[in-house]
């Protein structure tokens, strides 16, 4: 099944919801104008649908496999990942200063989106090479970055983030591994990592480790964790590869899904101690993986709008194509293309709308992310780094959600057909089920909105929102069609329904942590739907603006209908996940913990 | 993972919701009291529990294998349905003239339940019997009987059904096998028939194959297509194995889930033609099939039931074993094992609840069918009979469709482990999958819901159960616990949002079909939602009731925290969804096909 980027979509969201012209008027950012983002876009869809794509099945078929240490991935990988650094598309948002390109979010997300609808499993690599690059740049010294990032940007080397360990998942102050002082200033570095994605693997020359461990007399817990490079190769003086490095790849995992990734289990210092080198300063290590942590989840909220994307296209193209039963109105005379179906067409709009919200929302807060870090006044500097933090939960936690949705739909839309292999709807379904529990569960995402995105400043960046939101429904007010009116009346109820969880959260935070907790997911999933549909909202006031004037009609009206399909069978969903979070708090803990 | 039955639970709707003292009053279930069920569901408990679940896993790593038209069971299996058969389980409910127990469904569903939690993959080739053994019962000639019925309900021989062609899935009008009847009164039959569960297998001798085909000159469409019974083996005279018939398996499917069932395509006539015999009458096939799909589909309903069930044991058993962080109430000053974590006991409540539901709702539709069946009044008969075939696609469709989300969440308790195939929740996941496809989509059944079971009798079967429903909440309103009270207000909106859709499907299929069939899966999950919800609320009026008599205090709390979880984290959705299907149906079908 061929993959075609939505190139026209990403466009409108880029040019009127992300206000691209107004990002391209930032300091720095300058050349990334609409005429930028659209040469780009075409280029990349170019490449991913011609050269990434159609990897995707072999992938699955044919993954990645462990023997002696080594890590041989599926055919066809290596070279797409030379082509893909050839290209530069690994340095797309990364500083010129280090052979990036330095192109706004606002653009990189939407290659991002294409990388991982064309396969997730591929993807996986650069987007950790990513996280490594922007801890490096955050707060690695001057000298590991003269080593290492020229050759993490190029695509030569690749990076990885070190975190997990068996007892310690969500839990990062359980970490054991251990970094012992030398008297040179490096480290040697001690103790297993699992769930290391392309923690070993035949792509590149050299694989760039972010290590989570404890410098020798560190405290306990959270504030006893620093940030350790090591190498899989020695970096010698020149710049050439040395020794292998005390790192080795003991097994990969046999996973449900995205079986192409590598999952490697990794021994330090099984042989006199890996050397690393301390990124920052001791003991800071969890604030600098928190920045890589941040650029991942939204990456990996990209990457259920991806998978989304892709099952959507498949059902579509499986839909207009498959002949069984006549319409139920009696429109043909016989059997027909199951799309003609209105429970056929319920669970492609289905698809679709969420698809589309949720990559709206992520490219406005792309925007949010090139203006918190470009915009010349620094009031309007902090007001987008606060809504982008608050979107980076929504947008890894919302769009991951929405995918297992999707995805289930896509087999559903299959029918039988859907639970045999061959078809390939289902590897969407399992690939997508990673994506709701990697780099944060769902349930850490909520943690992070309900604490440090809510609580702490009193629900203020919360009704910031909600006070923009309201301005959207004032426009809508203004317009007198049927859509509007519909979309308006379903955002409203929204609205109303987050504003009182918003009260609740904040005010209840401390004094009543059982009763938010236990809703906490359920915030997520309403706030993240009612921006979602918010934007969705704000695309239909200029989708019918730019209908009246001619431009692009029919695309406009499919706009038109996909937003007032989302407000009236997505976004409803607000006002009764309301209830469940501020009326049926205790019936969450009720139950006695011996009765499970 | 082991499985331990939930023996207490099935007991309680058996007795209290499904109130099998009435049933036991009817005409030749005398001896199906409580006692019997309860006899019976501990020696079927330990059955699956020694005996079946074990082979779980195996069946997943292992699945079943074809070559040369043979296909290999995993090992275990074969030995595990000779004991099956051997106990008499697979007559547990059909007549004893054909050597079957006889006993009533109510206790029948519960038995069915554990062998689909124990091993849903084997649980299939007895649920494929029981299919063809009603089929043969309610169809077959007396001479068809004789030769087959006793060797099905004994298990010496499984059935199949065998309607799919690779050109007609849901659309059974397209079905091209064809039959041609032959000097002797057999038919020789042609055709190629696809997904066909276990129709080739080496578990049992011979294999029935119940098979739709067109005898010669049969009229285009549903009204031509009449049922054959071909065996495997041909039965000479005195009931021994004679020649092979003509009927080859070429291949079994590739499949996400549910491995170790093999899913065949079956060439019939290739040399010169299958040997079948017509069941009943020429062109009534697809009457006959209907009731071994009646049967099948409530069977299906129970596989979700049982596979969320198993899911959510697997699930409580890690949640209780892992350790990962503080609690957030600050009750415990380390790192606590999961279960203390509200979001963790949100997924385990709601796994719970939905189970609990879909289990009474049931049981109940269960003891309908025997009422329908046993009834000494003829009026009683046709009223049970109308409840449980309004029950038949709700049983189905949402058992089936929550237990995704179950199975989802199953994974999610799990974290990082749930993704990697070795833990097991993976495969519950990939497994139930097949449940909301297989014998009539959720978009089947939902046409069945709108249009035989709501729209043909003016949505007067519907309305009486909610009349039922309101006197439920009339009980509710007596009682003056906090709990109550929550369970008769979501009770109550949800009651109301039913009526609403009744009156939209009943008064509007005929004038505006596509705006009904537009909602008929919400329908579907709505109905189903609110008769679970319904079921768990007379749950709680028992349980409060017996709670205070001081009858197993802490089941019974259990029960009342589960009832008022489910009423107000499930049972709530059901205003949105009335919203979605009475004013939204119209943003279904608005966007232009071409824009997909």
């Amino acid at each position: 099944m061929s993959y075609i980027a939505p190139i026209k979509d990403m466009l409108f969201d880029i040019e009127h919801l992300a206000n691209i012209a107004q990002v391209a008027q930032m300091p720095g950012l300058e050349e990334a104008g609409l005429d930028t983002a659209q040469a780009v876009l075409e280029e990349c869809a170019r490449f991913n649908q011609d050269v990434v794509a159609p990897l995707n099945v072999a992938g699955d078929r044919n993954p990645s496999s462990f023997k002696d240490g080594v890590v041989t991935t599926t055919p066809g990988f290596k070279e797409a990942f030379m082509q893909y650094a050839a290209g530069g598309w690994q340095g797309l948002q990364h500083p010129g200063d280090f052979g990036g390109q330095g192109l706004p979010k606002t653009i990189g997300a939407a290659c991002g989106e294409m990388l991982n609808s064309a396969n997730m499993s591929f993807a996986l690599c650069p987007l950790l090479s990513d996280g490594a690059i922007e801890a490096l740049l955050t707060a690695g010294s001057d000298e590991l970055k003269a080593v290492y990032l020229e050759k993490l940007v190029s695509g030569q080397w690749t990076g990885t983030m070190n975190l997990t360990e068996p007892q310690a998942g969500s839990d990062l102050g359980l970490v054991r591994s251990r970094a012992e002082p030398q008297a040179d200033g490096t480290y040697k570095v001690f103790g297993t990592k699992i769930y290391i994605t392309y923690g070993e693997h035949d792509m590149a020359e050299n694989i760039v480790h972010l290590v989570l461990a404890r410098a020798t007399g560190a405290p306990e817990g959270v504030k006893g964790i620093s940030l350790f490079v090591v190498p899989k190769f020695m970096v010698e003086n020149d710049g050439s590869l040395g020794a292998r490095n005390d790192v080795q790849c003991v097994s990969i995992e046999h996973k449900m899904g995205i079986k192409a990734s590598p999952t490697a289990v990794l021994q330090y210092g099984d042989h006199g101690g890996a050397v690393g080198y301390l990124v920052g300063q001791e003991n800071r290590g969890l604030e600098y993986m928190f920045i890589m942590m941040n650029s991942a989840r939204y990456a990996v909220g990209m990457q259920g709008i991806a998978i989304a994307e892709r099952a959507y296209q498949h059902a579509v193209a499986y839909a207009r194509e498959r002949v069984q039963s006549r319409p139920v109105d009696g429109s043909i005379n016989a059997s027909a293309p199951i799309i003609h179906h209105p429970d056929v067409k319920r669970m492609l709009m289905t698809m679709r709308a969420y698809t589309e919200g949720c990559r709206a929302m992520a490219s406005v807060a792309a925007a949010a992310y090139d203006a918190a870090h470009h915009h010349a006044d620094a009031d309007a500097r902090k007001q987008n780094a606060a809504f982008y933090e608050f979107m980076v939960p929504l947008v890894k936690g919302f769009s991951t959600e929405m995918s297992l949705e999707v995805t289930s739909l896509g087999v559903q839309v299959h029918g039988g057909m859907g639970f045999i292999e061959e078809t390939g709807a289902a590897q969407y379904y399992r690939d997508a089920k990673i994506l709701t529990i990697y780099e944060g569960t769902t349930a850490i995402q909520a943690n992070d909105l309900v604490g440090r995105k809510t609580a702490r400043d009193g629900g203020q960046t919360a009704k910031a929102i909600a006070a923009q939101i309201a301005q959207t429904e004032a426009e809508l007010a203004q317009r007198d069609s049927a859509d509007a009116r519909a979309v308006l009346l379903r955002l409203t109820a929204a609205r109303k329904a987050f504003i009182d969880v918003v009260d609740f959260v904040a005010g209840q935070t401390k004094a009543s942590p059982n009763a938010v907790f236990s809703g906490s997911v359920p915030y997520l999933m309403l706030a993240g739907n009612l921006v979602a549909g918010w934007q969705l909202a704000r695309s239909l006031l200029v989708a019918e603006d730019l209908e009246k004037v001619g431009t692009d009609i029919a695309f406009m009206k499919a706009k038109v209908a996909t937003a007032r399909f989302y407000a009236e069978h997505i976004l409803n969903k607000a006002p009764g996940l309301r209830d469940s979070i501020v009326d049926g708090a205790d019936s969450v803990t009720a139950l006695a913990l011996e009765a499970f």
